[in-house]
Parts: structure tokens; sequence; C-alpha cells
């Protein structure tokens, strides 16, 4: 139990350009190493299989083998193969299964049907010695270092750095230095302040809508999950595309909106959603890019030097800050939610 | 507009019993058809592509793919092929798009894109002379006949049986009498009377949590759509084991919960689920097993005799009939939900 409320989650928020750094600086050989296997055994279809903030980095990673890399990719149901016993045919499909602990043993159990039905498994943990680390082929350490807040914060972001790197080693390019994204992190961090003030507009708010596209719609997922953990808001995410057949409906003054709008094409594709929801009158907080956000009721500015893949960890920054100081604000500790462990196990 | 609130939705959800058996007793040559030239090219993975209502019918179909056909199974990111241009190799993949309408352009765009790139094509629409429909190798008609009210009812449980029959012809495997699926839909709905009185609970209700896993986490997701969309309603659909990763933090007895606990495995999965909700205090409305639903505060039991791949067409009804009237006790009409319309064009 931490002594002030929210002070572990606080300081691991805060330590994330620091392990963007070290990923990249430290890192890096052994992503090149898993990476060079992988594309020795050249799959044709990639599976991600995560469970809570793990899998909105993996729903990053889906978005990075088809878009980068031209593969057909996929979720994996994990109750199939531990609910039904499916025994899917596997070969010639990478599955790339990521947890902060490794913990999770239907997780374990579908890395090992996976493994033992023909596919290349590799497992991403923050713990190397975790069952999930024993159980794939090949492993990744995420290197964040012991997370201790409920509220996944630096895990999520240094999967989303791992990911982006083996998946961009693998197709044979180049990455960024982990001086500069160490510099862009603490920039916005830098510029942060006024979140303490925008937490109180939601002091009451009962609910929230999140929403974004391509590679910022794991963003939104990632902004609504933090949200409905720390401060018990119900808070919805859904892709843009996906908002305007159904939701837009039960949007109203009194329903905020968080819109991730990032420079490049995830935040030009929120162009036709930006004015559906002004029309029904939402409150609007925008996170991107300055132009997008001067049409939203208030905003935070993201650099605009950045490689839209890598705009994901840079976006969920605010949020983070966001969901810290409302669950503050509202009497809550979100180091350790009501209701929630670090490791949750399910079969 | 109809004349009473309602009375679109009401009549196109009496008469789902009836579309079930025209499913079976008139589509099936059809289905056998495309069933047989999709055998004949044998594909090794399979991807869905789908919005609103009809991407929970794909993700049903994700599951049967799964595990009665032991293909491994994706839904497609439709943003990664219309705004970052991916161009997958989509050679030995079956893509199958589902929509009610076969207007959307992205899904139009996403099919015309899986078939350049080798993918075998698949388009169910309930329109058969959609753009989808044309787009696509292979053409399923649902037919469900015109469906007028906004909220989707029976395009979606057609969507479900001919997904069903699809994959289970495919798979050379007997199906389920036209006259058994029908007379089991008029139980279910003929003993619907209370849900009246059931809807008048959630009259002031600002949100809700839906829940199930399998088979029936379809049928979750669907819920929550229905009653945000006919309701105005915040909810949220988790699967079983993802609701104990966060979210269960935000459910409290102020915020109720619909659990779907059918027979079989879908339901027992849910096992684990139940005790968790009720350390928390919540007020759970159960679908499903009449022992499962004992434990509830409240339900709504479904006959025992059905295979649990058949059960999402039953257990969604009691849910269309709470959102039907909700959204009437509210002084709303889900015919023509606010913000929405019919079809959804975006790209």
């Amino acid at each position: 139990m931490s002594q002030t409320p929210g002070s572990l989650m606080a300081a691991e928020i805060a330590e994330q350009p620091e392990v963007w750094r070290r990923i990249v600086d430290d890192g890096l050989p052994a992503i090149d190493e898993v990476a060079r296997r992988v594309a020795q055994r050249g799959p044709r279809f990639v599976l991600f299989v995560a469970r809570g903030s793990s899998d909105h980095a993996a729903l990053y990673g889906k978005y990075l083998a088809e878009i980068d890399l031209g593969l057909p990719a996929g979720m994996m149901s994990p109750s199939s193969m531990t609910v039904y016993s499916a025994r899917p045919d596997f070969r010639d499909v990478l599955v790339v299964a990521v947890s902060q602990s490794g913990g999770s043993p239907d997780l374990v159990q579908t890395v090992r049907v996976a493994r033992e039905q023909g596919a290349l498994t590799v497992a991403l943990t923050n713990q190397a010695d975790s069952p999930l680390a024993s159980e794939a082929e090949l492993h990744l350490d995420i290197l964040a270092g012991p997370e201790r807040s409920v509220a996944a914060t630096k895990s999520y972001t240094a999967q989303l750095l791992v990911l982006h790197l083996l998946l961009t080693r693998w197709n044979g390019a180049s990455v960024e230095s982990g001086d500069r994204l160490e510099r862009l992190g603490r920039q916005v961090l830098d510029q942060l302040g006024p979140v303490v003030e925008t937490a109180q507009r939601y002091r009451f708010a009962a609910r929230m809508v999140t929403t974004g596209r391509g590679f910022a719609y794991p963003s939104a997922r990632e902004a609504a999950l933090k949200l409905m953990e720390t401060s018990y808001l119900s808070a919805q995410a859904f892709s843009g595309a996906d908002l305007l057949h159904g939701p837009l409906a039960m949007v109203d003054p009194q329903v905020p909106v968080l819109a991730l709008v990032p420079h490049g094409r995830a935040g030009s594709a929120m162009a036709e959603v930006l004015p559906r929801l002004a029309e029904r009158g939402a409150d609007v907080l925008g996170i991107g890019s300055s132009e997008a956000i001067s049409s939203c009721t208030a905003g935070f500015a993201l650099p605009a030097e950045v490689d839209e893949r890598l705009s994901p960890l840079l976006e969920i920054l605010p949020v983070q800050q966001l969901a810290l100081h409302l669950a503050v604000a509202r009497g809550g500790d979100p180091d350790t939610p009501r209701g929630l462990s670090k490791v949750t196990e399910t079969l």
C-alpha cells in the first residue's frame, strides 16, 4: 500500500522516458536476435494474445503487422483454446503473447497449445522468469523494471515500444534513438501541469467515451480501461468508425468524450468524426495535433515531429496523468483500486 | 417513422423464428454451394470484417472457425487497408464480410483489397444487390427480409444462423431443422412477458455492464450495443475473463450487470465470474440456464436442449425485448434513435 494515494502510479508514469531509452540502448541486441529468428521462419500470419492493458499494446502490434509487414493479423480468443479445447492448425503462424506479469494461466495455456500446434511463439513480459516466458519458444524482457501500481503505465508503453522495435527490425528498417525518445517523453510530461485542473472537470462524471482510429485506436482502448480501473468511470472506447455505427446515439453534452487526434493519418481519419460529435453538442477533450484540438472543447498538444507509429507512446501520457489525478480527486487510490490485484488469474 | 414508438422493432423481433425457418428451409442450397467452393479452396486462415451489430455476428463466426474448423481466425481492422493503404498478402485466407445493408464503403474497399491480394472473399448481406455483394467473389443473402428499424434485430440473428450453417456445412456436419429452430424461438419469445416489468428497474440507470464468455461473448457485445443505441445507456461489454482484469473495479451496486450464462461451456466458464460480481454487491440479471440464474438477482431461463452454438440465437431475444421496452419506458423511439441512420458511411 502506498503512503500518498497514487504515489506509485505517479512515479511509474514519470519513469517512462527513461524506460524507453533503456529499451533502445540495452534491449536492442535481444530484440534483434528474436527478429532474426522470426524472419528466418517467415510466418505468414500473426496472432496476438493478451488481456487488459497488454491487450491494447497487442492491438497496436496487430496494426504494425498488417501495415508495415503486410501480414494478415488477428487477436486470439483464449477461451477457444481454454474453454472449448480448440486445437487449430498453427503452422506458419507467429503467436505473440504480451503480459506484464507473464503469470496469467489462460495465456500460458494458449501459448502451449499454439506451440504444440506448430506456431512460432514469442512472449513479451516484464518478468523474465515468468511461466509465460518459459512456455514460449522465444522471449523478450520489456525492461520496464518492477511495476508496483495496479494501474499499468510504464509496462504498457514499454510493451508498445518493444513491439514496435521487434516488428521494425524484423522488417529490416531503422529505429529511433533512445535519446530522442527519452527527450520527447520528457517534453510531453513537462507540459502536463494543467492536467490536475482538467481532472477536476470530470470530478462528477459517471461516464466517458474515448475514441481514436488506426494506431491511435489502441490508445483509446487503453484510455478507457485506465479511467475505469482507477476512477470507476464507465468509460467506453470506440474506433472513430464504429462510433458512428450506433454508440453515437448515447453521446450528448452530459457524456464527455476523449478523442485521440494525433499527427498523421490516425488523426486525419478522425476528421469525419469530430463534426458529428460537435453536432451532438459533445464536450470533447482532444489529445493530438494543435490543429485538431483547436476544434475541441479542451486539449493537450503533442509534438509534431514524431512518426505516428511512435505517437501512441506519447499520447497515452496525458491520459495516464488524467486517470491519476481524477482518481485522487475522487478520493480513491489508483495504486490499489478496489476489487483488483496485480496478477489476474483466469482460465 | 413508425406510429407507435418501437413498433417496427417489436415486429422485427417477433419475426425472427420465421426468418430462421426460412433460412434453413430455403437458404440451405445456396449456403451449401458456397460451403463447397470454400472447402475446395481450403483456406488456412479466416478473417472476418464487419461493423456494429454485424461485427458481433462476425465474432461468433470467429469462434466457430477456431473451435469447429481448427483454423486460426481473426477480425480485420478496415482502417489498416482504408486509412493506411496496407496491402497484406491474403493468399490462403478466407475473408468473410458481414453487413446488413452491404453499403458501408470501408467494408467494400476492404473486401476489394483482400480479393486483389489473393483472399477468397464471401459477403453475407441482407441486400442481395448491394455493393458489398458485388465486390465479393461469393455472396450469401441472409434472407431476413427488409429491416426497417434502425436497431438491428432479425438481421443479427439471421447473420448468426447463416454463419453457423456455412461453417457447419463446410465442416461436413449436419444442421438443426428449421422447424425446431422456429419452435425454440417461439418458445423463448412466448415467455418474455415479464421483460416489460424488468425494463422498469433500469428506467433511471445511467450505465450497465454486460458479460459472457466463448460463444456467449458476442451476445454480451450485442447486448451492450443494443442498450446503448436504443436507450442511450452507457453499456459496456466484457468477456468474463477480461472483466476480472480491471473493469471489475467500477462495478458496484449502482452499476447493473447483464450476464449471459447459457447452458454448455460458455455458461460454465462464467462460474468464476459470478461470485466475484456477488462480492462487489452487483445487481445481476442472468440470461441462461436455470441453475446459473438462480444465483443472480433476476433472470430469464433458456431451454436446456439446445446446442450451445445455437444458444446465441435464443439468448439475444430477451435482450432485444429489454432494449425495446427500456427505450419506450424512457420516452424514446428505438426505431429511430437520435443521431443514427440505418446505413453508416465511414471510410
